[in-house]
């Protein structure tokens, strides 16, 4: 049961980042909203946005022994994508797993668990996405699976598909719609930019969008 | 059910403007510890302060439509505080938002619910406090009510109340109470003042206050 | 049963200066995965660490006059900890009580409850690591104790004891034991250096840690 | 700023009964959606149903002196609605309060807070929903107010407010719209035994409802 | 992308029945520990176990139309099994869609939601694990999914897999494995069977596993 | 460090049956509103009181090997306490390792950790407080201590401690001052059943307890 996927298909470098600039909230409306992870992943540093490719990780609570077999699988621009197969908030990554991933390309972990070494890991350029900070360490005794299906904080992820991370969450764009859902956010992104700049001129949006009609037909009423 | 008030009744901005410098947790003891929203409600941003009269919105959960209606409401300086009908960590409120409430003149959102674009928002000076954040968007279907009282975040709100918010959380004073609550406020300001510089210099609040006798009354042991 | 023990041992400022450099990931690994908090416990501020003398402080819940009593008793160094008889989100203590404290020479409070004027703490650099920030005042009614054995955010707090906190949490280190584990600590670091430098250059752990063979004999698949 | 109200409007006891034989979902809808207590508020006992005019209370955290002037103030039929002026679980309540307040003619509780002694409870036919279980005593130190408006677990409560509570939770009633809410129930009630009837038959909600042109005009595939 | 999927495969009644038979824990161990849902998952009644067929429901948050559109998908035995696409507590369920469910022979819905009238359904004998319960009523207005792959309080189903629940919680049998894992349980009961007179009969543990040996060899000391 | 101590002192068996009579509450008053564990930790059955004394494990998070060590050393009558080393919410104990206590006389776990089986263990009369319930299985690698002071949901435990559980929750009462607590309790028992009569003869707690004067000296209006 315990296997280690070593060949994965990945999405090309362009569209990967250029979802990547998209931001979380413009995919996420792109591919018809989903793939968005749960709210309580959030990142340990500010302002910062990636994407990648997910290398997924599926590993017993309490214990990271697997994060060692999936850093010898990541290429450039990889993402690492932990779910513990039990909800589990300890500290499954440091500073020198970041260290050993760093080396091989990969500067973004996104895991639905914790990590220690947080101050060091922003110092270092590593990005992280958790659902939770600690300092308790795993053990190294149990096995699990590289590069397989995994639910990650209530989404599904494929190892291949593209994660895009920001300050408002993660969403998983499969890849094999990673390109289509790129050009609806790139129209999305269009779409808004011809808006934002009649909004900022003091035009609004029941009026840009129409909305008076409707408004008025369900029965709102100004007094 | 569904209305809009379009005339409501603002406190004086020299108020306004003197209870956002007190901040909240002065104005909270000012007007006898009431008032206060409930520590889920957090900024998104560091070391900010404001104040400002309540614009209030009353949504259906996941519905983000008098958004739209609200804005249009607003005047220079006010505060829009938005709270769902149930329980909601939705992202109603993002960039395009932000961008036309700052066209009327509002820089602020309280709201019992979620928010996204964070980064975009702290970038263009809007400020936030929230239950949530995340990148769920919202749908425009149910009709909700502008400028009526609410419940955010455990406190109740009236419109044109007086929102002031720090990295303590959000207080709320009612309008009719907000020069009483200022000048309460200045009073424990002055007081405090003269404390800290005894405190500062190393006398103790247990003689400043003069706590021994009290203390030793309850039964209080040195040992 | 209130009681204040007015005189209790510290360990070196030697020790305490080196366990807070060690940080707590380390320090925690050194004594055996022992003392940490809960990860409800996060600080205020970012990127800071810390190491003190613990000065216990049991309180009654909503009431923070402990704390005046509390720091009558502190010296040079000494990190302020403070649990709540029972669960506890009131804001215990501001910049009033921080400009005391650090007059007597203590910069760092723990508390199990919440803090408020987060802003001016930051600013006049008194750190405090808490499970809650809130504008709710506290009264002065009932007795607590001062330097007795404490239970804190889940962890066995005794007076004198070394508390070492930074961005990833706090723990507690026996002031006993504080020699011993500054000693399995520095051992720590030491070999982590050199596996940093390993794992920098392309090296696996999987090969540094010769996990192969184990990772085999459980039955790991390559596929 | 402290009082109690000592006379406050009830709805009729026909009203009252009626809003609580039609239950919290029923009740909640014909209302408009309106008026519901947050999910933390939970019942100790299981498979009752209560209906009752709200005699509310105002009280410090962690106090629950205002119970005893409260249970003064109680009339046959009453229902306690205490909510702490900050959020805490301690136990307010407990078997001889809750004689004190059957003696009164009230046997039940809504609190946003704790209560304790909860089989006794159980046992004296008491019925009470919390947000907590706790059997941390309170203190008797501050005052609060009886009879004035409240908040209580997100829903704003007037005395005099008729209070439907059942296994799904907490409703609240103004008593001005009272017997208009009863009677858009009953409408309810009749037309759902009609529903229930051709359901029960095999009947479809989407043929019932006449759901499927309007699916099929929103795009839903079967397939 | 809103489809319902009209023919989907299912496991064999025998197997689902012994699958419920054996329990949540058992079959959880006997796939390998997979497929459990979240902790947050509780039944609204006790002592009572389950098991079926999945027909999967994809709804937005806040929207209960799919509910409807399911039922007419529903052959005795099923299991109705919903998740949001985001999260939320509100009430999708109460006693006329489950009087609808049953005319179509299910009677248990598995919801990451609330449901209603809870003690109606109990009485009807309509089984329900739910990870919130509220009288908060939904709209109709966003189509959703029936019959496609669904992530549901953490785990990932499939239309037609086996669903086992029981008072510790939820666990999915991937249909294509359920016969499989029927069988491992068969063996795990077998040798529990065996076990549980050992130790009945006052043999510990320690001496059935042989576990002394290897505590020693890992240096465990009696004192 | 990992340890079992064999020998462990125990309070009289009439002085325990006695606590637990008193139950939760009035044990937790009468030694000063101390001993208290979290709320978090609930009973998995209802209605039901015990008193015993503490055999104390100290576990790794998803580690239950030392609950099969710890059975060996418990007498009739004693109350496995188990806290894990970092916060895990795993299945540690189901019907076989309690069928294994049973055997040895012992009928009570109480657990900052989950359990399993719950309808089984409710049926064999096996009773458990636990901070979760979930299916999810644990490991044997790690070892941990039996027999050491630990913190159990916020409350420290000594070997041999007086451990109570009710409906309310659990109380530890140290072993050394157990006759003493009991005899408190005692006092309070008779004093309740004086103020019960009285209370339920309709006098008021405002005029038992002679609570009007102090009241009207803190400000209280009656309007």
């Amino acid at each position: 049961m315990a296997k280690v996927v070593q060949h994965i298909e990945r999405a090309s470098t362009e569209v990967i980042s250029r979802l990547g600039q998209a931001g979380v909230a413009t995919v996420h409306e792109a591919q018809g909203r989903t793939g968005l992870m749960g709210a309580s992943m959030r990142p340990i540093q500010q302002d910062v946005s990636i994407a990648g490719s997910a290398v997924t990780i599926s590993a017993a609570p309490g214990d990271n022994w697997m994060l060692h077999v999936a850093i010898e699988q990541l290429q450039e621009g990889d993402v690492m994508v932990l779910s513990p197969t039990s909800p589990c908030g300890m500290g499954y990554f440091g500073d020198l797993l970041a260290t050993s991933a760093m080396a091989r390309g990969c500067s973004t972990l996104i895991i639905d668990a914790g990590v220690r070494d947080t101050r060091d890991l922003r110092q270092m350029g590593f990005r992280v996405w958790s659902t939770a900070v600690s300092a308790q360490g795993c053990v190294k005794e149990t096995l699990g699976s590289v590069n397989v299906p995994i639910v990650c904080a209530g989404a599904s992820v494929q190892p291949g598909d593209v994660i895009v991370a920001d300050d408002d969450g993660v969403c998983v764009v499969p890849r094999g719609e990673a390109e289509a859902v790129m050009a609806k956010a790139q129209v999305r992104l269009d779409a808004e930019e011809a808006k934002r700049q009649r909004l900022a001129s003091g035009e609004l949006g029941l009026d840009i969008y129409n909305m008076r009609p409707r408004l008025a037909a369900k029965g709102l009423e100004y007094v």
